[in-house]
């Protein structure tokens, strides 16, 4: 084992959505101070280049490897920032790096921090309105890392319970079926009159804010870019918006 | 009804949970330009006072008031600012303002956005790990505005499905027995070994994050400052931190 250098760090820090505007101060000031910056191809292109900094982008199949080289780099006295989108806690680079720190005593000495940021579901119900104002639940509808047993259990249940959802990673190539699946889910247990938010590329040049009923949804309106809500049963629209009231039953 | 003054805007911004390097830019662009700033008073507190700028503090009671006076300035022409904390679309003003557009057709054609913020919940598990790395369900805790056997289904549900959980306003002197139902209930689902983390006034000088067992755990622990954060089945402390993994079933 390395013994620690006490002049190296890691910090895990979120991006936000993607408008410059909506990056914390304190992210900005970690990536001004790094030496090295660790993450996904798409994000590491965010950080401007400046001499003194090296970039390391990868590929997205690889977060623990990607975990333990900036472990690694920091325990050598590098200060590192590993860049995640929206927030790092929220389906992100965080649960990666502490998974990476089992079983290494050497590594859970050093100086990590979690630097929050605007996570997507967040930024896409602010552009909505505010459809998540009232108790919600978030799911990952990616089935690479749960089975969807699983997440159909979570669905019903949240569903059955009346929480507004927030759903990420609705839709991809590889899996187009999953999301099919979770509407024909959410009509059997909300009903067709029930309003869904489609958020693509939220905050970015490309956004694009639709709200359907769910008997008018279909698969094809998400895909990877996408973030979805679904309101709860007294989601209701208002002028060009879509929001919860705050209080209910 | 007044028709809008297409100068005037309103925007609805979060001020994250209390460390100012936590605000985004385009929340501190917003303030710049803002002539009023309308708020519960501890938030128009973290405002600076500058020439041409009205600061708005009210009591916490009123939002529904608070969010009319301010729509009302908007209509007039000012740029009015609606400050909450954390994010406000999460349990705070984007939906009370949202509400008072209900029947006023002029409101709704004004210039309104919600600029997200870094909301309680978020920070708390940066501050703690990566407790909400996995599918969660966030719910606010006070019956002030819904009845405790909702909450009570919502936290069953949720606890049966195996979400992790946040909870906002987990307790205050007004009902002190509250909090310390739920953590029966959530003993009864979850069992005693299950990690539960109390984030109170996550970010400022007073932050102190306490991880102990749903066995351990006791109602005093909350306050109306705490964020609470109860991990799913899979989730477990690494070195000084919690988190829950990836993987899940």
């Amino acid at each position: 084992m390395t013994a620690p250098n006490q002049t190296g760090w890691l910090a895990i820090a979120g991006l936000g959505p993607g408008d410059d505007r909506m990056v914390t101060p304190e992210v900005t000031q970690a990536l001004a101070q790094a030496t090295d910056v660790v993450g996904y191809i798409p994000y590491v292109a965010r950080v401007a280049p400046r001499p003194g900094l090296t970039l390391h982008p990868s590929d997205n199949r690889v977060e623990l490897d990607r975990a333990r080289a900036a472990l690694d780099m920091a325990a050598s006295g590098k200060r590192v920032v590993v860049v995640s989108s929206g927030d790092p806690g929220v389906f992100a680079m965080a649960s990666a790096v502490f998974e990476a720190l089992e079983g290494r005593p050497d590594w859970q000495a050093l100086d990590i921090r979690v630097l929050p940021g605007i996570t997507a579901m967040l930024a896409a119900a602010a552009a909505a309105g505010a459809p998540l104002g009232h108790d919600f639940a978030c799911i990952n509808l990616s089935d690479n890392l749960k089975p969807w047993p699983l997440i159909e259990t979570r669905l019903r249940a949240a569903a059955r319970a009346d929480f507004a959802l927030a759903f990420y990673n609705p839709r991809s190539a590889s899996r187009p079926e999953g999301f099919a699946k979770a509407l024909q889910t959410l009509r059997e247990e909300c009903g067709a009159d029930r309003l869904i938010t489609f958020a693509r590329a939220v905050s970015t040049p490309d956004q694009r804010i639709t709200t359907v009923t769910l008997g008018d949804a279909t698969p094809e309106m998400a895909d990877m870019r996408t973030v979805v809500i679904v309101g709860n049963s007294a989601t209701r629209r208002v002028g060009p918006w879509v929001y919860s009231p705050r209080s209910a039953g």
